[in-house]
Order: C-alpha cells, then sequence, then structure tokens
C-alpha cells in the first residue's frame, strides 16, 4: 500500500514520476482567475487563527460541514472559532474521495508542515500548531504568494473599483504580478434591483453621466483602458443562460431606459440586452488583445431561506441544467463575423456539457494563440480529481492538450496554491499512464516541455505575461 | 487471471479485501425500497420452478432476452417454463458486462450452490438443480429472508391497501422488520382515466367521502397516520416531470373537480395540482420524521404495441431526458421555505444529472439527519458496476460519502439481496483502492467503521430502524 | 514501460491478447458506413502525395491544425502541400490522447511500414517515404481495400445518383462487396433553398414529374427499388432534431407545395414534413429489409464566416444539445405501431445520450434480428480510445454486447481502415480485462467467438451480406 500523501501522491507510474518532478513541480504557477482580495495583499494580510484562514470565507467547507448535519450557527454563525474548526475536523474524514479531504491535507502539510490526519481526534493538535505558525512572517499575504513561487494572480473586480490595491501591490515592489480581471456581472444584469443605482456609481468611476445604453458603452470603454493601464489582460463573466438575440439599436437604447427607470424588464428584454452589451464587449476586448472568459450552467442562491439569511457565495449555490447552452455557437459567431470574437476561456459547471464544449472550441480557433479558445479547467465543482481528468481527457480527445492554458485556483483563501500542484500531478499521471502503457511515445524532454507548456508557459502567453 | 466470482470477487487489493471481509459482509441489510409483495411473505410463498421465481416478474430479464432477438411467447406468452428459462440461459452468456450477468450467477451460487456458468448448454442441469433446491424449506419466502440477513424489508404500497399483510407479518413474530412505504403516484396522477374511481377508493379506505381536495388532503392524511401507525416511515414518488407552479387554493380545487368530473385536465393543471399535492405531502413527512424519496427521468410505456398487448412494468420503459429535473431545485426551495422539507432521498434513471444532483443535495441539508438531502443510489437502468462506481465518486466528489445510506434492490424477487453483497464489493472495492494507491489514510477501524455506516447504520438512522 | 505502438499495442493483459490475436484481429472487415467516392474505386485511383491522402478532405485533421494556431491559407487554402504536411507534423505531437495521435502513426506503420513517431523534425522524413510508397501499386484505392481485408463497403448516396461506379465497380470483378447507402437528406431538408431544385433531379432520376407529396413518394420507391438491385441494404439520416408531429395528408401536401413555390416552411411544418417523409420511408425500408441508421445532435455549420469561405464538411461541425433527442421514444413508436419499424441503428453525438440510447433501445427490440435496434458505435468526435469504451461498457450495461454490429471508418479515406484494428483492440481489452479480473467467465473458444460475431458476423448478417 502506498503511504498517503508521499512524495509520489497520485502519480502511479515511472514516466508521470519524471514528468512531475523533472519538469512540473518547479515551474512557478500563474493564477490567472481568482477570488483573493486585493487588500489582503497589499496590506500583507496575517490571520489570528486556522478558522480565520479555511473557515472565515470558504463556502466548499461550509457545505460541507452542513452536509454532516451541523447547525448554521456552528459553522457561520456565533459559535467560537475552535468549535467551527472541531466541526470541520470532524466532517473531514467522512469526505474521503472528496477533494477537500485531499486540499486540506496538503495545506496542512505544504505550509504547516503537518504529516497527519486530520479528524475530530487530532483537531486540537491541529488547531494549535497552524495557530503558532500563523503567526510566524511566513505566513503573510505576500510570503504565502511568495514562498509558493506564484507569478501572478489575476484577481476578480468589477470595473467601478479603483484598483487602488493593486496600485498599493505594485508600488511596493512586490515582484508577482498581481493584476484585475474586469468582471462586469452588475453591468451585465440589468434584471437586478440595484440595476441603476450601480450603472450611477459605474458613471461615477468613470467621470461621466450614464443616462443612455450609448453613454454606457463609453462609460465601460473609459474603464476598460483604466483597467488595461493597471495591467488587466482578462475579463470574466459569469453567465445565467447565453444571451443571443439581437435586436435593433433602438430597442437596447429602450430597455435600458426601462431598467433605468426600475421598471421591470421581461425575460426577452434582458437577453437582448445582455446580447448587445456582450456584443460590444467582445469586441472590445478583441482589439486591446484580452482574455473572455464565460462561466455558466451555475444555479445561483436556490435555497431561499438561507439566501435571505446569509446572502450569496455562502456554499448554496450548485450546478444548473442549462439548456441554453447550445446557444454558445450562435453567441461565438455573432462575435466572429464581426472579427469581435477575443481569445476566449469557456467554463461550464455542468460536465455534461464537456464534450459540447471540447467540439465547440474547435469550430472558432483562429491565428491570435495556439488554442485561441479554450475549454476552460474544470470549475468548482468539478475540480475534483476525477472531473480534472475527465477535462484533461475530453480536451485531449477533441482538441489539443499541448496548448492548454492549465488551472487556476478559483479560490478565496492564500492557502489554495496547493491545487495548482494537486492539478500538476494528475495530469502528469495522466500523461505518464498513456507513455507507461505505450499509448504515446516516450521523450522526456518533448513531453516534460509539453507538460510545462500546460503549467506554465500557454497560460503566461495567453494572458500576455510574456 | 483472477477466477470468475471468486471469495474476492471485485476486490482489487488488500485493502478492499480487509473492508469487505472484515466489516462490510456480516452486517445485516436495510432493505429500504423494494417491490417485494408482501402476500408472498405473509404466506411465505414458495415456488415450483426457476422461471418462476426468476422470469415470473422481472422486467431486466424480459429486455434482455428480447434484445437477443426471441419472440415474446417464449417470453412472457404462453410457452412452457423450461422454453422460457432456455431462452434467458442462451441470452445470458452474451451478455457479459450486463449486471443480470453478475447477479444471476451470485444468486445461483449463494443461494443454489451451483458454480459453473448459465448458458445454452448447461440450462438443463441448472433448472434441475434449481428446481429440486426450490422444493427445499430453505427456499420459502421467510426463510430467503432471514438467511440472507435482512433486518428490514420496505415495501411498495398503495394509500389505500389495507397493509394486511404487513399485519399479519408482525403478527406471525417473524423477527424481520417488514413495513409499507407510502407510494401516492395514483393520487398525484390526476390526467389518467381512472384518477376519479381511485380517489372514491382512497376515500372507502379512509372512512370519508372525498368531494373535494382538502377532503382529499384529509382522507391522505388519515391513511398516514394509519400507515405511521403501520411503522411506515418512508414514502415514494415515481414523477414524470418535475412540477413545480403555485397557484390559489381555489385554482387547485377548481383543477380537482374538473378531474373529479372526468374532463381532461392541461399540462398546466396538472403541474399546478401536483405542485399543491406534494407540497402538503412533504409538510406531513417532515412533521412525522418520514423519509421523501422522489424518482425521475423514466420514459414509461414508449412502445404503446406493446403497452396495448401487456400492460406496465413489462421492460419497455426506458431512461428519460427530462428538462423538468432542474425544477428540482425551487421544488425543495418552496417547501424548504415553509419547513416542509422532510429528509429526501433523490433518484434520477439519467445519470447525465449526476453532478447536477450531488450538488443540488448540498444546497438544502438540515439538522434532522447528516445527509438530510441524499442523493439516491444508482437506479435501475444505473444499477451496474460502473454506474454504481460513478454515483459513489460523484456523491464522494461533492458530499459525504460516509453519510451515504447506501443500497437497496428494488426488486421484485426474494432472490435478489445478492445485489447488497455486489454493492458492498464495489463500495469497498472503491475505497480500498484509494487507499492502496496512497490517495486516503489508511485507518482500518475507522474505514471499516465508514463502510459498515454506508452498507447498514445511516439507512437505519435515517428509516428509524433504531 | 511498454513500447508504443508494439504488437500488443492497447492490449493490457493475457486474456485481451490471447482474444485479439488468435479471434479478432483476422477478421475481414465489414465497414458498412464511410464516406468514401465509389469513382475512387472504380477508377482505382492512386494519390500523387500524402498530402493529397491525409489533407485532402480530412476535417478532422484540418480542425486539429486549426487548434494549433495555422492561418487557414496552410490548411484548406494555396500553401503548397509540403507546407500544409508540415503544420500537420507540427501539431500531431502536440496531440497527444486525441485519437488522430493513434490512427495517424498505425497508418503509418502499418501502410508505410514506418516505425518512427511524426512530428516537425521527421516530417521531411516522412513526406519522403510516404510519397515513394504512394507510387507502388500496392497503394491503388482496389488494393488499399484488398490488403486491408476488406469485405464490404457501404458508401453514402443520394437517391438521386445514377450508382454508375458501383456498377463499374461490379462488372470489374472487384471482389470486396461495395455497395450504396441510401442517403436522402435533401428530400429531407424542406427548409433549404435548394430544395425544390433537388426534388427537379430526383424526378429525373426517377423518370418521372414530381409535383405532389404522393408523387415524391412514389419516385422514391423508385429509386429505394434501383438502390436495391443495385445491392443497397442501408439508409442513413442525419438529422438536426428528431421529428415527430404527425398531421393529416392534406396539411404535408400543403406544406410541400408551399417549399416547392420556394416560400419558406415553418419549424412546425418542418417537422410535420420530415415526419410523414420518414414513415413512409420507415416502412419502405422494413418491408426491404433495410437498415435505417439515424444521425442526430450534430450542431451544423455553426461558423457562418467559415461556411462562407469554404463551405460544409471542412471541419466546424461540432456537438450539439438536442433535447428533441426524447422524441426519439415517440418516433420509434409510431413506426413500430405501424409495423413500419425496420431494423435501426441510432447515433447520437453527445455522449449525455448514451444511457437514454442504451436504454431506449430495449424497448423495441423484435425477431428480425438479434439486436434488432441498436446503439450505434461511437460516432465522429466520440470515435476515441475513452469514447470507445463508453460507449461499449454502456451497451455491455443496458442490452446485449454480443449482439452489437461492431465498427465502421464514417472515413473520407482509404487509409482509415486501421480505425478497425482499433476498435477490435479496444473491445478485446474491455473483455480481456473482465476475465483478467475475473468479472467474466474465461472461456476462450466462446469469448473468442463472441468477440468475432462483433468485429464481423453481427454486421454481416444485419447488413444482409450472408
Amino acid at each position: 500500500m502506498k503511504a498517503f500523501l508521499d512524495e509520489d501522491f497520485l502519480l502511479q507510474n515511472e514516466p508521470a514520476k519524471k514528468l512531475y518532478h523533472n519538469w512540473a513541480s518547479s515551474m512557478p504557477i500563474v493564477d490567472y482567475h481568482c477570488h483573493i482580495d486585493p487588500r489582503d495583499i497589499a496590506e500583507d494580510r496575517r490571520f489570528e487563527n486556522i478558522t480565520q484562514v479555511w473557515l472565515g470565507g470558504d463556502h466548499y467547507k461550509w457545505r460541507l460541514i452542513r452536509s454532516n448535519g451541523v447547525p448554521e450557527e456552528e459553522i457561520t454563525g456565533n459559535a467560537p472559532d475552535r468549535v467551527k474548526f472541531q466541526r470541520f475536523a470532524e466532517a473531514l474524514p467522512r469526505a474521503i474521495g472528496n477533494p477537500l479531504y485531499h486540499w486540506t491535507h496538503l495545506e496542512l502539510k505544504r505550509y504547516f508542515g503537518y504529516d497527519g490526519v486530520l479528524n475530530g481526534d487530532t483537531a486540537e493538535e491541529v488547531w494549535n500548531l497552524c495557530n503558532a505558525k500563523l503567526q510566524e512572517p511566513d505566513f503573510s499575504a505576500k510570503n504565502l504568494i511568495l514562498r509558493s513561487n506564484v507569478a501572478y494572480v489575476g484577481t476578480t473586480d468589477d470595473p467601478a473599483d479603483s484598483l487602488v490595491y493593486h496600485k498599493a501591490i505594485r508600488e511596493s515592489g512586490f515582484t508577482p504580478r498581481v493584476s484585475p480581471s474586469w468582471r462586469p456581472d452588475r453591468a451585465i444584469k440589468i434584471e437586478k434591483p440595484d440595476f441603476a443605482g450601480y450603472i450611477a456609481s459605474l458613471g461615477t468611476a468613470a467621470g461621466m453621466e450614464i443616462s443612455t445604453f450609448t453613454q454606457l458603452l463609453e462609460a465601460l470603454s473609459n474603464r476598460l483602458t483604466f483597467f488595461h493601464d493597471a495591467g488587466c489582460r482578462a475579463s470574466d463573466h459569469g453567465l445565467e443562460g447565453i444571451p443571443c438575440r439581437q435586436a435593433e439599436g433602438q430597442e437596447v437604447e429602450r430597455i435600458f431606459q426601462k431598467a433605468m427607470n426600475r421598471e421591470m424588464v421581461s425575460q426577452e428584454e434582458k437577453e437582448i440586452y445582455q446580447t448587445a452589451l456582450l456584443r460590444f464587449l467582445g469586441g472590445e476586448y478583441a482589439r486591446r488583445g484580452w482574455v473572455m472568459q464565460i462561466h455558466f450552467s451555475a444555479m445561483r442562491n436556490p435555497n431561499s431561506r438561507m439566501f435571505a439569511a446569509i446572502g450569496p457565495d455562502t456554499g448554496f449555490d450548485c450546478v444548473d441544467i442549462d439548456s441554453s447552452a447550445r446557444k454558445l455557437g450562435a453567441f461565438l459567431d455573432m462575435l466572429d463575423r464581426e472579427n469581435a470574437l477575443p481569445k476566449t476561456v469557456l467554463y461550464s459547471l455542468n460536465p455534461s456539457d464537456n464534450t459540447f464544449l471540447g467540439s465547440l472550441i474547435g469550430s472558432f480557433q483562429g491565428t491570435e494563440a495556439r488554442g485561441k479558445v479554450q475549454h476552460g479547467c474544470a470549475w468548482w465543482f468539478n475540480d475534483t480529481k476525477t472531473g480534472m481528468e475527465a477535462q484533461l481527457t475530453n480536451l485531449a480527445n477533441l482538441s489539443i492538450l499541448g496548448n492548454f492554458i492549465g488551472m487556476l485556483t478559483d479560490s478565496r483563501s492564500l492557502l489554495s496554491y496547493t491545487r495548482h500542484e494537486y492539478f500538476r500531478r494528475i495530469l502528469c499521471n495522466l500523461i505518464g499512464t498513456w507513455a507507461e502503457n505505450g499509448e504515446i511515445f516516450w521523450d522526456e524532454k518533448f513531453l516534460g516541455n509539453l507538460v510545462q507548456d500546460i503549467c506554465y508557459r500557454n497560460a503566461a502567453k495567453y494572458f500576455g505575461l510574456e
């Protein structure tokens, strides 16, 4: 029996071990999409205890603890941090096979040097160990990033954001690049009650009044330039349904006015507005050489009782079955016809879309990059060993695996960089197994370089780091 | 080469063998959902020949024989039992990889002590052996249950049922608990021609007239109490489409009257009625501590010619692609908002729904049980080695595997308890393989107990046996 | 480490090796569905260079090269053949895991005797080697077929086709049978601008005027007889959406007239027309003992810019998410009720439909053949190692694997017969692994014969070769 989490963790044969240890492990990390608060980096934040780090904002863990029948009080409520940690420690060992089991133990080992297993019995020992370590300088935000060999952090930011913390980080001489990503979801969600209010604040940020759709586009263009100057090269969209319904300009203006007057817009009007806005943004991204990321098939806030109680992003979202996914073909085509299709990464939360996506990207490639349109890495609920293997296998079947831009953390935590190690081991094991079984020609140097491309170089080029 | 069906069948490494032989194999069976006729148990039925046992009502086998090009006459028709058995024996060896190949040989080995392979050549030998054994006392219904180490049998029963056989079984001093499950499909299928007639018979069972929707709820409430007193702790629903369309009470009453007058109800009216009824039932289940099981995405009776000829449940149903599955989020939310969400098990017949379901359950957990809302075990067409592995892996990825309530037979046959053995071997092999590969920490006692939880204790608690 | 592409390629255990080498490898090939131009065979075509063979019409390869960021000029444009070959050679080694990586090296080894790896560095050597070999007599169209041990080639032909090349092949005394398949897509696509023009040419072929729907059916019936006399025993349909909407005869006639007058038909009218036409054709196929093949869930020409530039079938199609797939149940039932359901093979391009299809076929079996209704082999984007394993496993789970009619090439190239070798190795490895692990009883002769059934005999019987 192989020891748990030894140096050859997840590497089941010699070629896999060689690819990982000789080629993959030393590559810097390009974490091109995450939810780390740039303020934490700018202020080089430190944490008082492990509950703050792990259970302060991690909806994956909250969800796991809830599945163990624990009352909300001891998850996101007012129970003491030590109790919350205990509940997590009790749930974890029952969750064998869950990525949290691997992530947690990887983080304990790599960052805290803890070799054991976290459970109800060891919780006290781990609590004390971690909290002591967290007081060391190594555990400040910046040092965690440096220790993790991170070359690039792509945060997630609203177009109205001042990017003041990004500026501060840059000016502090911090070596890894920390760049914003443009996430204009609030400008897109015309159906939300706070839409008009948001547009006003976007106007303030852009230094202009926004009272027409045309002005909205102008303001967004201003902000795109502002983001570009701050180093941004990527946008990100969380879409509930793929919009693809074109209408003439006046119709869009009418719908925009309706929403600004705080009138309800219909489903159809919403789609017309979103189509027009994304068409504009696609063109802007394309001409600036940016990447457009699209996340879809997520069901947001299905539990209305808990949404009312503790708000969004608290572990109640789930996978959706989104039949509008097929509109992606028409959507990409609309942009492509106008030379407005930027480098694009498509992420579906529903793995039943994998083959659809893996084939769709091949219909819209171009010369802007090897793999201009990408099937994004296994996202969120799919960010598991089997989920990553499925995405990689699907990509290899349908496209060119060697052109894949690789992994991201999508995380709110500074300890999540071990997810790149996790991905790299899985990647190397997949390719190594093919070699071991005689399914590919073994040329260590060639395959090692290809692995490095996937782990680092492809993303570095794709996001304009080089 | 490993011998077929030896003691380590499906167990591919040492940890798997230890988990199965030391921990799983001796656990009693909680068969919380099956279609065994309680009369067979009450009357301690015995069978004349193996065709009666195996081919008397098993639509899995009928379907298999049909796929071998055999005329219906020799499947469900008037051909002699020996001929029918021959046709099954001829089809089986061509069906390698089919669960029937495993189930059949497991049953032959465990119940009849037959070590060989069933095929056209051995059919005569097996026919004689089985028929001789069936005359032994060990092969009566009650003795088959006792020999199989079954602690609990959950049958499937109509709310109008008198439960007279359950009573008889209880009063006979039979040790294993045989409890009814509440399956009110006929009260839910308002669109069926026999709806009004059924409601009348339900009224008779409840000892009251049902001429309004309110009276229907009252009658159902009476019957729920009657079932509860008979030991019932679980309901079961086979839904064609998830309903979630609320309307005011008068509208529901109007629709009910329409159906009682034998007028056609529209698709929309049907959904309104079903939503109201399930909302009521959900609340009733919740306050009684019952479990609500929901089965969906089955296409019933697509072959109208054969339905006309030999009726339902004869092996013509198949998997559906049911886009209403996404409404489950709104459906569970509707109940949850009113504290009317009971312990719930969701079964989709379409494995493309697995990730959706595995994530959805995490959005509606509670403190009533560890794993209050469950993704049900691989159902019907998915009850295969790979189907079970997929469901278990999905569950492990997205939830807490250790809180899973495990397997059921869903069977009409008293020889199907080997399906629990089949499941347990697959479960132990999955976990054992993780241990063997160093993906989890090997602690035999902890993992052994976790396996026992999944095989027995979780279900025993969930269904109120303890 | 196993050597790449050695004699036991893809065979991971002894039973697999025995099944492949002793039983599968020598079986003749029944390539019952391909897109080879019969003229190439009739004229015993030879090729000047490897770019003409491989990159002259292979949209799989074009798509792969595009994914490597190569300009269209060097893919389907005017760049020299040597440059095009170079671009393919550069893309291929990055595409590990893609079936093209295996197919290409299998073809290089089996046909050209090349043992190395194709990449940018070896391209010159391979170019020279292949081009020299292509001048040898062994590389004419007929000799490639003979060398590949092909017993049957099923081409894909329009009902208006004169089948003159098929006649020429037959009369030339060429041993392998080369038969047409009936693909009436142009008669079905009533919404296309060239529909009326096509109907006119069909009339010419049938020697009659077609000005009514009734005459269309008569003309098709004439052509069916003509095809039947030319050896055709199979039809093939590429459907965008499964139609199942019946209307009275006059309505169909009205819609037909509308289309003949070059007026737009609505989505609903299109479905009514297609339903009527397929219902007629199904009956015709059934009474002639033909096979009906249905291909669906393909998204055709999503990239309108490239469609305008270089037309259809150029590597821009992709997988669709087609919710009309569920109508297949009603569609098959419609035919079955009228005894108009022929032997039928269902192919979905979306593997999320696998379980649906694998179960649906079991609802419409008959005595015309073992496995009258088939879940077709892994099609197009699914024609990968994992895609084939998934289709075979699904089929084994849900039906009788031993009755499967096996593989086809679906190819435009005469070098693609190695895909049958690829399939057979995967099949033997799957069954061999079951035996190795003790999941099936090892009886080499029985399993070897079953493998031969799947590789040859089932298809030979199904398509009427015997």
